[in-house]
């Protein structure tokens, strides 16, 4: 039998999330590969082998993932969301660049899921319904004068934004930086999205006009999307709806 | 029986990619609303009326929507993709902000698709692995000007690209557009995706260098993806694997 690895998006949290084409490759799966949370939402079962790692070690389970399928076992690794935002399909396809010439011959599929931002933005209405983009505010692995050009262009584009990885413990001054870039860029109170862990039991979402904003509204399981200068917000009971129209006036 | 309004998406095409919380809010509609084709993807059965209408009306649909939801029926709104990138949730927004009071107080609730980039980044390998951005190319709802200042500036972010609607019939001049601008200011040979009708039996597939990208080469059912100056593609057998690396040197 010939192997093969499948990078898989677990969606946000919720079963119910989750693509039948996702659910049909776990099915099928030898191996279960990926970040100890994720690997932990795929039940056992006889023939299933779960190898859970810890993060920050993406090139690492990918070799492991590749060397697996290369000795022909059915090899999923699985990303929360979409594997293909922010997530494992980028470092499976280092390593294969980084491996040996054989990899590049292997089964390597990647499956869609819904990613974090989309999730959120369906929660608040309709906020990434006009052009948007989407930044990893993590320095981690790119140069906090990046995410500072990208955010200030990302303004002048007029573009709503999606945030990745907005704040951690060990880096809590990059979300205090980028609320004052886009106070003193925007100027005005466009509403931002604070989305936690949408579609599981810890959900929480709050509308924030940007100059209430602080830094401790986020954390690293938070999507935080902010409006274009268009975006409008529906005043209700409950939550208000937040949305950006299809059209720009001349 | 109080009514509501579901507005969902449907994925780009298989239903391998329709998510079991869209399948179930279509088992338990009474209505489904939506433009022709995608209404078609919705199999007929006693008690579901099905309302398929044209392109382009898609504020006159969503006040149809609402209103039979306000006569208590629960009425899915679908779209193809994600309903909240460039399809119905801003329209039915739109609808709700300009209408009565009363259908602010409805049961409103948008469900997250497999939106159409995400499934053609995935069948390329990982193109939008890195900072991103999406932009509609169609000058239906904004002015030319204004799409051409957002490829401009994202562009000097050095965003990977994700466009929707590149081309039509009617307006073939605006994609002519595009790829001069692009090949102008990004001045190399990064890789370009088309992506044509993803995960249907229409579904094709390729990767070209910018230089040699022509306007013909995209239409409406075409989804665009521009590397950014990082991306990188993995040649073999067959179909190369496109990935943008997670990180930036400094």
């Amino acid at each position: 039998m010939s192997g093969s690895v499948t990078i898989a998006g677990l969606g946000p949290g919720a079963e119910a999330l989750v693509t039948p084409e996702v659910s049909a490759a776990l099915a099928e799966a030898t191996d279960v590969v990926g970040y100890i949370p994720y690997v932990a939402r795929v039940a056992a079962r006889p023939g299933l082998t779960l190898h859970p790692s810890d993060n920050r070690v993406e090139l690492d389970r990918s070799r492991h993932a590749l060397e697996m399928a290369s000795e022909g076992r059915r090899v999923v690794v699985v990303s929360s969301g979409d594997p293909g935002v922010f997530a494992m399909a980028s470092a499976v396809f280092e390593a294969v660049e980084a491996g040996p010439d054989a990899w590049r011959d292997l089964d390597i599929r990647v499956l869609p899921g819904i990613t974090a931002m989309l999730a959120a933005a369906a929660r608040a209405g309709a906020p990434l319904g006009h052009d948007f983009c989407a930044i990893n505010l993590s320095d981690n692995l790119k140069p906090w004068a990046l995410i500072e050009k990208r955010l200030r262009l990302a303004v002048e584009a007029d573009f709503a934004m999606a945030f990745y990885n907005p704040r951690s413990k060990s880096r809590p001054e990059g979300f205090v930086r980028t609320l004052d870039i886009l106070k003193d860029a925007c100027g005005d109170a466009r509403p931002v999205i604070f989305a936690r862990a949408v579609s599981t039991p810890d959900e929480a979402l709050r509308v924030v006009p940007l100059p209430d904003c602080r830094p401790e509204m986020a954390d690293m399981r938070t999507v935080v999307i902010v409006g274009s200068a268009t975006t409008r917000v529906i005043a209700r009971d409950g939550a208000p709806f937040v949305y950006t129209p299809r059209s720009v006036a001349p």
